[in-house]
């Protein structure tokens, strides 16, 4: 059955193959057979972007980047959240019935009092509310998260819980959707891939940098004569991702006899990098160069949002008494 | 030199004498030769009022009472701050700079705390954003408040300063206008006329309750026949309001004389009191029976107010990086 989704993502740089396995090849699956909207959150962004070019090309490599991932316009609805007036409209009329405490028990707010963050700021405080006017006005039946974002739901389903008996049946409360299976992504050095750690492959990167990083996964030590272990091995792990069972199952083969070393099984690696994600970077080269039709569809996107948003709160703003007439 | 006005009215009910001598009077004559903004704050309504039906009438009425003391929708733009959402917009990008530490010590809030309210609400922690942006999106030279609100006006500044110096010069800083004889209007019973003191005479009231509240002013017990004091006397200083120098004297010399008494008196106000505001009461009359004007003079408002708003927002959108082109 057809289901709605809403799925918020936040620009936050160079995509590399964590993000698209962990959450954006999800994202491009789910839009055939069902409704989707995906909101570039640059509102959220602002919480700890503050530099004008950067959120700009922040926001333009996240457009790029899941239009060359296959998102298709005439499938979903893309879209900025800044374009769509009602989020923060939204989140101010549902901060009037939104307690202290409930915010107050967000667990990003309390890692933040207890790192002691210098400025904490009241967006830090309130994104919560902004997140669930994201997701409220889209009325979707589900909402992708994962395990550490459930709260965020909650909280979304307890501030429509008041308003709807505060006021009347205004909000539809969502439900989060948990992917069972999300792949784990190793890094480079075999921790989770990460930004932060340093141990990412970008998708988009230059094939130097590629290479570089394939090339320079942290491996187990055994002498090229001897049969390599397949358990645990980061080569093999991110090539199971982009391989075929046949094709996994041959590397395999080859770790076990012995006489392949992992030299060859990072050029294995890189040559299967190349294929899966070849066909992605060249569309992106490609839409570069026709930034028109981003920014088309991008406002195509807006206008949908806007239309959507823009029921629910012709409701919101009839039940509390906003709207005159 | 005529000077940019911003004022916001929260919609609070009945108007009293003590509203209209204490502001209304001077928004309306600040009308001339100045550029008005008056916009009725519902939005910071929600904080107090969760009633549709209430909010509704509450804004209507405040509407219909402006346009019968003389509001001219020709020389000032008279707006509701529901219908620019720009207003709740800058609020979140406001946020996003603004330090928790500059709410926790706005007057309000720390009342709020100190009496220990049940439900602190986000709204009531963030209002003092939300009447920035009020402020800021419409660029004003003055903006008219109460000494209580002088903190307002210091938030404002504090937050605009900080966009400006984080990203670049955006905001202009308002100044508190503090006007200095404001009259303080006495209610029937002495105290400052106010509606939580039930001591209001209500100017668009019927006129056998104008009647009441007038004749049952307090005033000394000085018998008849004896002079009466004009010091201190509750009915000359309503009186004093809305008659001019030379009625104020003569009825003075009244008192001195004796044997006038304090009916007598009572009747010379409340003749005075429908002299002062029958054209008022009438015009009012006849506005509700004319809502289509009354929906039509809001609507331009509102369209005037959105332009202006959406000026500044822009600039706000380009320098935060949130317009990608």
């Amino acid at each position: 059955m057809t289901k709605r989704i809403l799925s918020g993502v936040q620009p936050s740089g160079k995509i590399h193959i964590g993000n698209y396995f962990g959450a954006i090849k999800q994202h491009i699956e789910m839009q055939d057979g069902n409704e989707c909207f995906y909101m570039i959150a640059n509102l959220h962004s602002l919480t700890t972007v503050r530099d004008k070019e950067k959120l700009n090309q922040l926001t333009l490599d996240l457009a790029l980047d899941y239009l060359a991932f296959g998102l298709d316009p005439k499938k979903c609805t893309f879209f900025m959240q800044s374009e769509v007036p009602q989020h923060a409209e939204c989140t101010w009329i549902l901060s009037t019935i939104c307690s202290m405490g409930l915010l107050e028990r967000a667990h990003a707010w309390k890692d933040a009092q207890e790192k002691g963050k210098k400025e904490t700021t009241v967006g830090l405080f309130t994104y919560p509310v902004l997140m669930a006017s994201d997701i409220l006005l889209y009325e979707p039946d589900l909402v992708p998260v994962g395990k550490d974002q459930k709260q965020h739901i909650e909280i979304t389903r307890d501030v429509a819980q008041k308003f709807n008996s505060t006021y009347c049946e205004t909000f539809k409360l969502p439900e989060p959707h948990i992917p069972e299976e999300v792949a784990v992504v190793p890094g480079t050095d075999g921790q989770k891939m990460s930004k932060s750690y340093g141990n990412t492959i970008n998708v988009f990167a230059e094939e130097p940098e590629i290479k570089k990083a394939i090339m320079g996964i942290q491996t187990a030590s055994t002498p090229l004569e001897e049969p390599m272990e397949t358990e645990g091995c980061n080569v093999l792990a991110l090539y199971k991702l982009m391989a075929t069972k046949e094709e996994v199952e041959a590397l395999k083969e080859k770790y076990r006899t012995g006489g392949f070393g992992y030299g060859n099984a990072k050029k294995t690696l890189l040559e299967k990098f190349h294929e899966y994600f070849g066909e992605f970077r060249e569309k992106r080269i490609e839409l570069e160069k026709n930034m028109d039709y981003v920014y088309k569809v991008l406002e195509e996107g807006n206008e949908k949002a806007r239309a959507q948003a823009n029921s629910v709160m012709d409701r919101v703003k009839a039940h509390t008494g906003l709207k005159i007439r």
